[in-house]
């Protein structure tokens, strides 16, 4: 690691010939982690922080190969917090003619920022709850959801790369589009932690008052206000961002629990009943981890050659259900048209083939030997 | 096992000569791990279920040793449902001259009902999320915190038996009123139990819309809603003998949660911070499960012989923070008086005792060799 030289601009020399090179913009927990992954693949990873100490650390810690800006980049993941992610992102594409993928957890505001086509908006749904490149770990995201928001601005290519080495770090690709992407995070990740630390909050209130409280708190509030425990100083950003789709959530819970309130008040409990046990559906139902399907067949879409078709076809794949295990974009020599190549479980390629069909698409179906 | 012999009145066989005897009367998962703990210390242990099939399986599963009552039980528990309790408490105070406790979940309405001076109310904060005798551990309670809650009518020799047999299987024992125990449960276990549901439902509701949702709900979101896969038959009851806790409670989580979304749709990004810095301070010191104080002090407190005493002293320890660790009664040869002996942390030794004296006891500390 100590052949790590520094020039002037933070250039940093040559990777070894041969290896595929890729930037981090802000080397944290995530941005650490990427570099682990990556490392671990073969990769040459070169990286920045804005605190040198940081960028430092993630060096001894193996996760950076060089400290500095490779403008010969592959690829360049940004995983600052979000609030800097416009100004890192913008910087990085002008500094390397790769793709610029970013982490942020919230998409909406970042892509109507950042409009460049090789910009992907993407968010790796893991390790929230740690910050500190100490906690980085090169698995963090195996079998974890990694959301990325392709827009019809999208350079196909950009998408089909990011996409492709997000893959290969362990990761499931959920493709959204930016404003969905917010929404549904606002439902199960930022008001979650925001009815966590409430809860919190009110139960140290009134351990003042009453001492004992907090001894009798046993496993299931335990669990409950875990993520209470994360770093508070991501949260003002990500809900200043976010602060529609929030209040919106927000405004829900409060309804359904006057609601609850009204419920247990009137012991109206065939009424409870009846929501608990909805809920116990749901949550024994909650899809477990990624695990790659067995049964997969081969969806074959001839696009014409423009952006914004491959975010079309992957967020109505996510929104049929449908996960898209591996993609490839074959042009054709002519220049104007091409062919996409989807492998999806074949349980749910005919309902994603049927909405291809109606979005105007001719798909056609290859079973794998 | 085979030799479990029930007569006509479910009467028991005697245990063998020298064995402690108690009884079970509900055999499910508390009921099951409270006689798999109790014959792991050498109890013999009778019981019973409504069900005929969850005593056989609680007897095949070795948490009895007979089926039936056994009329010279030295201690029974009622670990039936908690609607079912005060009927099943009765019945057992009057099959044997021992004391009774249950650990039912709500405490006032049982108090109220059940008044005889060897009824001891308990709730033991462990397991509730699991359900059935299949379910059941000698090894739940090691390290729980199990709530009694003696009044002015408990006899104190009732109060110290179950408080030492409690103690025995490992729990650490923390005396409140009734009411009190029912007012911070619903803080810290029955309103986050409704809380987790409420967010599941509405995760599962917008999850029909959005088909994404649910595969973005990573490690926050399945901790928070965890408890809401637990059995939903217990709640209704619950619920409906704490509704006045629970409705209050839920009053102000809603008030709290207005509160939270006015900060962030105005997008008070400091006022955010503040409450969130609260809350993860608070996570972080919610104490961790019960570990055996190393320093402890001896406190002398000589008491008139009359029941409420020993209700009075232990829950004004739990008030002050301070954990009794051993207790006895020393009956003076007089009758009329006798002395309290409480072992006690030494960091809390002098504010318990100054609020003892503030009551007009007058304690004698001793320090341990």
């Amino acid at each position: 690691m100590s052949d790590g030289i520094i020039e002037g601009a933070h250039r940093v020399l040559k990777a070894p010939d041969g290896m595929r090179r890729a930037g981090v913009v802000g080397t944290g927990l995530i941005g650490g982690s990427i570099g682990l992954a990556l490392r671990a693949r073969g990769w040459h990873v070169s990286g920045t922080d804005a605190d040198p100490v940081t960028a430092a650390k993630a060096l001894a810690l193996g996760a950076l190969d060089r400290l500095g800006v490779d403008d010969e980049a592959e690829l360049t993941f940004v995983a600052t917090p979000v609030g800097a992610v416009p100004a890192a992102a913008k910087e990085a594409l002008a500094a390397s003619r790769g793709p610029v993928t970013d982490v942020g957890s919230v998409k909406g505001s970042i892509l109507d920022t950042v409009t460049d086509p090789r910009f992907v908006g993407g968010h790796p749904m893991a390790g929230s709850e740690q910050v500190g490149v100490e906690g980085a770990d090169g698995e963090l995201f195996e079998g974890a959801v990694w959301v990325l928001t392709p827009t019809a601005a999208t350079d196909d290519n950009a998408y089909a790369t990011v996409r492709a080495v997000v893959s290969s770090l362990g990761a499931e690709v959920v493709a959204l589009p930016p404003d969905r992407h917010d929404t549904l995070v606002a439902v199960v990740s930022h008001v979650p932690h925001l009815v966590a630390a409430t809860l919190m909050h009110l139960a140290d209130e009134r351990a003042e008052e009453h001492r004992a409280l907090l001894r009798l708190a046993a496993g299931g509030f335990r669990d409950m206000t875990r993520i209470a425990a994360g770093h508070p100083g991501i949260w003002p950003d990500i809900c200043g961002e976010n602060r529609a789709a929030i209040s919106e959530m927000l405004h829900r819970v409060v309804l359904a629990l006057v609601e609850m309130r009204q419920v247990v008040a009137s012991d109206d409990r065939a009424g409870l009943l009846a929501v608990l046990e909805r809920a116990q559906r749901a949550r024994m139902n909650l899809p477990s981890r990624f695990q790659r399907p067995s049964a997969l067949v081969e969806v074959r879409v001839p696009v014409p050659d423009r952006p914004g078709v491959l975010a079309d076809v992957t967020t109505l794949a996510t929104e049929i259900g449908a996960n898209i295990v591996d993609l490839e974009i074959a042009h054709s020599s002519e220049g104007d048209r091409g062919v996409l190549i989807l492998l999806v479980e074949t349980d749910r390629a005919e309902r994603f083939c049927n909405g291809l069909s109606a979005r105007g698409y001719r798909p056609a179906t290859h079973t794998l030997e």
